[in-house]
């Protein structure tokens, strides 16, 4: 059950100028579900992507990484959902170019100009003749305004379909940006995460659109966790079409503007990867200031993130709050000064300098323990340093989901 | 419920010349359960310890550190379950230091010839009044042949008490050798467990001992894991009574001996924990071999041992086993060729050079999935680095022991 999170409103989803999606059930997953997604691109259209870190990149995120490095102009996405491609060693490959090739003959475009993307199963080997058969009902749906569905098409263990849109002026142009995202367990992206498209009609320069997808990802994606597994399959891809008309982005003004719009579209959308992360029952907000760098602040927020003795806690809303020091002390800060270290859940001050709060009390930890959303703050008293990571609870249905994931 | 772990036949643990152990229901867990357990040794006795790496040790941890420092020979250990005396700032460590004060005033030694653990819940001060209450039982119990009731005596979580013996011939004398040690959450230890204690009766130098701590921890408790969270209270301490008549060890085939006898009792007792891990139903062996160094095999076993999702893939016997490539993928290990892992599971290949093994059936994987025993071996195809580490499954029990932990 997702925290707090709604599926899309199709009617408010902006349509990207330049972008067309299309969606059918091609039976890889389960007999009748959606599936299989098709977003088709217009020419002069740009494309970056960042890609797992995981050792074993799953053989579409090796086409993907070989395609956007030959520079070739991408004209279509092709995202099958119950079978990651992973762990399927040369056939993997053949499978997943084989797939670029049939969408190219569908839409009319070379195999070069495709990028393909799974998600799913690892080590099973993929069934390209069902996405063969069913890339003609996508071609065929072809359209715009087919954002919500598609993004209920890429969705696994997902209990409510990702999308949402933002429009920045910019220029003296209107730009519409649109993203969707999928997710929900395997889930610590380590530059990017498991499969996110964002599109925008704006124009943009290659190299500032490449910069763009990495800042971008930094600020969303990767700040986001389930489970602290990092998937083999993790892929986040911006496309702009350069239909808005705007003066193409290369840096500047606009180049933050993009940004901070882009950005907002996907924290939005990491976000709700963790409202909806497997089996959650909370949403929760790790902020850490006080760091010697923004990158001590992010491993103190993952080891809190992360630790299941936290998160069974948030479950239960039971304020054992020494857990959240025992995650602190883990984070491997050499020299932290634990006497320096305050630590708030919600408008509570728990931790005064690394010691109990004389101020805490049980039942001031349990008021805050029980809502849907918790905040923990921890101030560290090293420097400026700070980041924000979002989470959510282990409950029984994390176990349950992940037990009985094949069946 | 653990897996394949009986109590410890109290009549099979050896006595250890020169260390009696006495216990008590101090009232600090739950009312009318054995939670204070202190073990006197006699003078001459040698002690060393290795201590958590978490930057938040706890007080007794912290006094642990300085008394062993400050070279005073060490008479007595005193430990209590219930609460682990940590983020107690000032006050906790005046409560640790008047716990040893109240065992030096029971015993009639110094406060600083005493060692204090803890262990339970953190953030909660000590009521250090009940453990003075309950010394003089204590004391009036002490006994050489108390070790599986004092082993009852400070466990938690666990399940099962753990406490096991070897003896070992060495220079024209029998050494005894016995150890018990309690886990069984929040336990990932690195650099010893939370909470174990081996004594002897051998005759070793300090030096020499200081040595043995370090590297049979490194053997055996630094290989387990429970839930990847390291306790703010690991402790982990050899007791050296030197009664035996050998000639005081201090290196040679004398060394090896005792340092093989000591590990294997250590192993045992970590491969106690694993067994009695919160909620275990299997007890999980992952061998990594191929490694270009120990080091860097023991990082990819602790991967594959900690990752939630493997975890619950063993609890349901899934044999989805495409979560373990992505689980060595995670390791971080710079320049893996994924084209060179293979990976077995019991006698079964899984993975062949990076892909699914030709040979593989699902069958085969559920049948090596089912039993309560699992070998995991991975070669990674780098060089002859090597290392074994000991876990268990998740299971909806490890949800429900900690969302239910305090209550």
């Amino acid at each position: 059950m997702a925290v707090n999170l709604l599926p899309p409103d199709a009617a408010a989803l902006l349509s990207v100028p330049g972008v067309e999606l299309g969606f059918a059930a091609a039976g890889i997953r389960k007999a009748g579900r959606r599936d299989l997604m098709l977003m088709q691109l217009a020419p002069g259209s740009r494309v970056a992507g960042v890609f797992t870190q995981n050792s074993f990149a799953a053989a579409p995120v090796l086409v993907c990484r070989e395609q956007l490095a030959a520079g070739t102009p991408i004209r279509a996405i092709i995202v099958n959902a119950g079978n990651a491609n992973c762990g399927t060693g040369e056939q993997g490959l053949v499978a997943a170019r084989r797939t670029c090739a049939a969408v190219a003959a569908t839409l009319g475009c070379s195999a070069a100009e495709v990028l393909p993307f799974s998600t799913g199963v690892i080590l099973e080997h993929l069934p390209v003749e069902r996405i063969e058969a069913a890339l003609p009902a996508c071609k065929a749906g072809l359209a715009a305004a087919n954002w919500a569905a598609s993004a209920e098409a890429i969705m696994t263990t997902d209990t409510v379909a990702k999308a949402v849109s933002r429009s920045v002026t910019m220029g003296g142009a209107t730009v519409s940006i649109t993203g969707m995202a999928k997710g929900v367990g395997m889930l610590q992206p380590n530059m990017a995460t498991m499969l996110a498209f964002i599109a925008t009609d704006a124009a943009v320069t290659q190299e500032a659109l490449s910069r763009l997808v990495r800042e971008v990802a930094d600020l969303s994606f990767n700040r986001v966790t389930v489970d602290g597994d990092t998937s083999t399959n993790d892929s986040f891809v911006i496309a702009a079409t350069g239909r808005a008309g705007n003066q193409p982005v290369d840096g500047g003004a606009d180049y933050d503007a993009l940004k901070a719009a882009l950005a907002e579209v996907a924290v939005h959308l990491a976000q709700c990867i963790a409202r909806d992360g497997e089996g959650a029952t909370k949403f929760i907000t790790v902020e850490v200031g006080g760091a010697a760098s923004d990158a001590e602040a992010h491993v103190v927020a993952k080891c809190i993130a992360n630790s299941p003795l936290v998160k069974t806690a948030f479950f239960a809303s039971d304020p054992n709050l020494g857990r959240l020091i025992m995650a602190i002390g883990n984070a491997g800060i050499a020299g932290l000064d634990t006497a320096q270290v305050n630590l708030y859940l919600g408008d509570v001050m728990v931790i005064d300098r690394g010691g109990r709060a004389a101020s805490y009390r049980e039942e001031d930890g349990a008021r805050v323990m029980k809502p849907a959303e918790i905040i923990v703050r921890v101030e560290l008293g090293r420097g400026a340093g700070r980041a924000t990571v979002w989470t959510c609870d282990y409950s029984y249905d994390y176990v349950k989901i992940n037990a009985e994931y094949r069946t």
